[in-house]
């Protein structure tokens, strides 16, 4: 008699965990994001709903900086080209005279971030140019083996939001593609973007500068260069998901005004079905505080203001965010 | 009795077709070009074999002019472009000024040929620039659907090499992704790809310019420019696949000198099995005969030279295909 009580337990206990299990976006508070994402999902999958959409026009892509991953106190990229910039210092005495990696080096975020992050955007370019994407690709996994991050105390990669990670998932296994689309670097997201988001190299789009073939005696390779860049941010995110993709996405997220035009693009007189979400940073405990706020990297103004004319939904991190990084 | 025999007269029949239509590649007779495509990819997709290769890593790419369909009298999207020419003529007095255009229109090739090809891109860029991607695409389907090939005398999105199609198609029943990397606009071969070939915009790479993000009354739009443009040829081929694929494809096709370097990036120092074939023009009877030929736009001499050393097979088209176009 205990024996069969307890089995029945074990089995009732089993069944809610499994149910549990089975619910999409597990992390999520049952809120208005929770819902809007499973109401669309479920309207464009249902074949026989008004609409539908085929499996090959579910387009969905994200923003990464500050959408799937933090984005504070620096977007990850620059404090890996900082760590860059010293680790290869004893090999380049000319970096000495060079105004922002000296910027970079004492910390002096204003020099960086004035006439547009002009000298962010060299820092960059000075750790990529000249090395072939192999070597580069070596670079920022060694990074992502050995860094920190100063107030989480875990390796960058490890800071994916879980709520975010559960969307793209969910996603893909309902039929969709999901696509990085970011301001960070091409070479640098698709190290990582695999392993912590299941997306695959082919489906990032990011920041890039020519690339240069060469057929070497080992092989052919790729050599990085700072030629034409190309910053995969603003109006440069449609631009980008044109060439590179060549349909109009159905579903996009994103957290600041760098990414109003790609979720323009999503929604507006988009004849199929859309869906437009912005990411809002509102939980100074768990994660950072932010939209207007100078101090951070990611601003969220323009896009918080059209909003609700344009039918965006606001993702509210502290509310609708059962946890934020996976345990 | 009699009955009995007819059935199983028809039975046999039945069964030998049914045979015959699946055996792959039934455009092609059964020489060394079928059995090496046979053999590479019951290879890579034997689980227990040593050449296994996950069905994420099967990245196959097709040069499209010469290889996919013919590149004569001239690349079917040059005579797009000059019949664009010749239409929107009215409504572009200063056109009667330009050199190449006027070269163009009586068909002096010389002029568009020499520096390079320096008209040619020039005249290109002229039907392109300043008119949105959709206007774009309006324009070529409109094309397809009434130009004819001179020689052929069909449409001539209904010139594909029906050999390659069942490539194609038995590379993707055999989980491999198919891309197109061409020397052609990506815009241009978007609007056909997809119908004649089965392949998606998001897996064609070509030739491209700038697109510039506007947002207007209608809804957003990507206004085509002649900026910073990106020949994708020659080098430019494993530049683009690295940038837009990020992985070494394991499969390449091609035609001519200009696929040199994309056969070279897909199986020379390749850490995984790959396969480089190249198609020769040798039926003057159904096709054309070409290779150092310098009358003919596609080129194959160095690639021809080197193909021995490096393992790429030959296609030869009069032996090797059965038929060239489908009926």
């Amino acid at each position: 008699m205990i024996r069969r009580a307890l089995l029945t337990l074990a089995y009732v206990l089993w069944s809610a965990l499994a149910a549990r299990a089975a619910e999409p976006l597990p992390s999520w508070n049952d809120g208005a994001s929770r819902r809007a994402i499973i109401a669309f999902v479920e309207k464009v999958t249902d074949e026989k709903g008004e609409s539908f959409v085929p499996s090959s026009e579910r387009i969905a892509v994200f923003d990464n900086d500050g959408t799937l991953w933090p984005e504070n106190p620096l977007p990850f990229q620059i404090l890996f080209t900082i760590d860059e910039l010293k680790r290869r210092l004893p090999d380049h005495p000319e970096w000495k005279s060079d105004e922002y990696i000296q910027a970079a080096l004492s910390g002096d975020l204003k020099v960086l971030l004035r006439d547009h992050y002009k000298g962010l955007f060299h820092l960059i370019f000075v750790v990529v140019a000249g090395i072939t994407t192999g070597e580069f690709d070596q670079n920022v996994r060694r990074w992502f083996a050995t860094a920190i991050h100063p107030r989480f105390k875990r390796n960058y990669d490890r800071l994916a939001y879980q709520p975010m990670q559960e969307v793209l998932s969910y996603l893909r296994a309902n039929g969709f593609k999901t696509y990085i689309v970011s301001g960070g670097g091409l070479d640098f997201m698709r190290v990582f973007s695999e392993r912590v988001y299941g997306v695959v190299p082919e489906h990032v789009l990011g920041s890039r500068t020519d690339v240069v073939y060469e057929l070497r005696e080992g092989g052919p390779v790729l050599l990085k260069t700072t030629n034409r860049p190309f910053v995969d941010d603003g109006p440069g995110k449609p631009e980008s998901i044109h060439q590179f993709i060549g349909r109009r996405p159905i579903v996009a997220f994103g957290n600041s005004d760098g990414d109003k035009e790609m979720l323009e693009y999503t929604t507006i007189g988009n004849p199929l079905p859309s869906l437009g979400l912005l990411v809002h940073h509102t939980d100074g405990d768990r994660e950072y505080v932010y939209d207007a706020n100078p101090r951070s990297s990611g601003k969220l103004v323009k896009a918080l203001t059209d909003a609700p004319q344009r039918g965006w939904g606001i993702i509210d991190m502290r509310k609708d965010w059962r946890s934020i990084f996976s345990e």
